[in-house]
């Protein structure tokens, strides 16, 4: 069987114009992409004669599964997502996915991960508040995640002055998250501290 | 006197294949290029018939001003730095030198912020360890940040389990601050918690 390759693309933080040039190069040397179903519609024009696999919001492992079997068909796939890969993305996933099934960063499979602009920092740009600063990153969805750890690494972040950047700050379901983590950070900083809300920027 | 225009143009781990395309047409599109030694040699290629200004690692504040000044005479100046110009970067200083400058944003001079991929998330994504979870960002450097808050921060951090990056880890002068980091650190860590030194990486 030939080599299949996955690679696992950061795509930055939505306009063509922020991916990187390896980006777009991965894309166009891959047979298959795989992504949800917005970071497919984002790269619509990139996608020409390519096998197209879009999955929805909760299918994460299934897209892993599905870029490993197609790439031991010996398929060049790109698992594409929005920011870094890395980045609460879908790299950390597919590793484990490769590791379970036996994969070896020697085997047959090559994988690459192609770094991209995070949110953090692409939106921190476009607001005007550069992360000058220590800064740190914390996930409000405690789906994975206990809150009470989440909690925590706020209290944290709070009280010893770090920038904070909150990621999936609220969904349909998810709305007292954002009110607790206001209440913490309000136990450290001044009420008139400047806050940037941040959504479908670029 | 015409508009001129400040790009601050963060150009990635340091690959020209990792660079955003705006990254590329923003040096493209400038009359004058002004960056630390170290980073104009990593776009040499880009630079012909452009004016190059190289400053020294000690000169950011110059740096800032020469962009100010360049640009108030009507050029686009673009002003680079590796990773993302806003992590530890210039954009931070520049909009401070504006400022006091008198510069709004309604200003004569447009300020453009180009993000691109952090040290942070591309060498993580190089080692193989994706920042799949909340995670923190601490300079090293006490040169303008007292040392107590930075060993403050990285307690905090290390308690609250967030994965950390170290920035600045090490000069010649300054020795001492990652082995106190490392023994903080293993006041909340398994000794044998994977590290990644990572130098030069692209």
């Amino acid at each position: 069987m030939s080599k299949g390759k996955i690679l696992l693309v950061g795509f930055g933080p939505g306009a063509r114009e922020h991916m990187s040039v390896r980006a777009i190069e991965a894309i166009k040397e891959s047979d298959v992409v795989i992504g949800y179903t917005t970071y497919i519609k984002l790269v619509q024009d990139q996608l020409e004669g390519k096998t197209v696999i879009k999955k929805g919001m909760t299918e994460e492992i299934d897209r892993c599964i599905e870029a490993y079997e197609q790439a031991e068909e010996g398929k060049v796939v790109a698992l594409i997502s929005s920011g870094d890969i890395g980045v609460y993305g879908m790299a950390g996933p597919t590793y484990e996915v490769l590791l379970k099934s036996g994969w070896t960063p020697e085997s047959d499979i090559e994988v690459e991960v192609v770094p991209g602009s995070t949110a953090l920092s692409a939106c921190a740009s476009l607001v005007g508040a550069p992360l000058t600063h220590d800064f740190c990153s914390i996930s409000l969805s405690d789906l994975l995640t206990p809150w009470p750890t989440i909690s925590k690494r706020i209290e944290a972040a709070a009280s010893s002055d770090f920038v904070v950047a909150l990621y999936n700050p609220k969904s349909g379901r998810r709305t007292q998250q954002i009110v607790e983590a206001q209440r913490i950070l309000l136990q450290y900083r001044k009420p008139e501290t400047p806050v940037a809300i941040v959504k479908s920027a670029y």
